[in-house]
């Protein structure tokens, strides 16, 4: 929530710019503050076996569910790199991307996911500061009931499926309210 | 920049968070303020008879070189819906999302492109007040040493060599210095 300018630390309030046609938080000396929706950038990532790996989060929201390991891009990183950081700060898991798998916006919290398909580079994981635990589960170990977030799901359900025909077919759509 | 807490007004410096690994901007009162990257999204549109829909751009960067319609993604939307609103507001063109199509990272200014394939609906229009000039290109009217950013061209590109066998590859990748 920005009630004061960053730039100059005057008070703002919500107008919209002369030139623009959305509220934005301007300040006393016209400074306008632009708030963006954030990419979260996170991978799917097997081992030679096929077994995915999972990490139990530590951390809100939905602390003690399962996940795929993702979070939020930093400046002055590409998207794959994001995903991998990340897979090596939840679970202490090298991994080698394949490509962009899955796409999904979250309007009502400004979030867009972008999950990569990866390659396990070692089978040594374990958990980082944000997850409790982390594991490599066949798909009968998925367990379904105790996944974090919606894009979790759709993802790994694409990717059961697609692994199937050995075709993976990038997809992207939206999830709304109440999921997330 | 930020230079003052936009929750509270008081000076921020840039340290490392007890729990962090990054420089961040915090406040004498403890609050971080994090900087993300941004997403624009934008749309490759064609016409029934294959043409494509480009603009010249009245804005910096690359005042008068031509583009892909594509402008900063908003709070509370998609990033189709991004895209397609990118499009409305540029050239006045209603446009169908068909996919998502190419996405690359700059990681040296922090932004991430989306570009979706669309149908154009309506083959009527015009400049938006950020273009100069707007046109439906067949292949040959491309003008591949006016566009304004490596992306347009890569897409373009990308998007020509596909059409050739109708088979539309997913590109995704990064666009280093000095390009842009």
């Amino acid at each position: 929530m920005i009630r004061f300018c960053p730039q100059c630390g005057f008070p703002t309030s919500e107008r919209v710019p002369d030139d623009d046609n959305r509220l934005r938080a301007v300040c006393e000396n016209g400074h306008i503050t632009y708030e963006n929706p954030k990419i979260v950038a996170g991978c799917l990532a097997t081992w030679e076996d096929g077994r995915i790996l999972l990490a139990r989060r530590a951390i809100e929201p939905r602390h003690g569910k399962w996940t795929l390991p993702a979070g939020f891009m930093e400046n002055g990183e590409s998207v794959p790199e994001g995903a991998a950081r990340e897979a090596m700060e939840e679970a202490n898991a090298k991994v080698e991307i394949i490509d962009l798998y899955t796409t999904y916006s979250i309007p009502h919290i400004s979030q867009v996911y972008m999950m990569f398909r990866a390659k396990l580079l070692d089978p040594d994981v374990s958990a980082g500061t944000e997850s409790l635990e982390v594991k490599l589960a066949t798909e009968d170990e998925i367990p379904w009931n105790e996944l974090a977030f919606t894009m979790v799901r759709l993802t790994l359900r694409h990717f059961i499926e697609d692994r199937k025909t050995g075709v993976f077919v990038p997809r992207f759509g939206d999830i709304r309210p109440p999921e997330r």
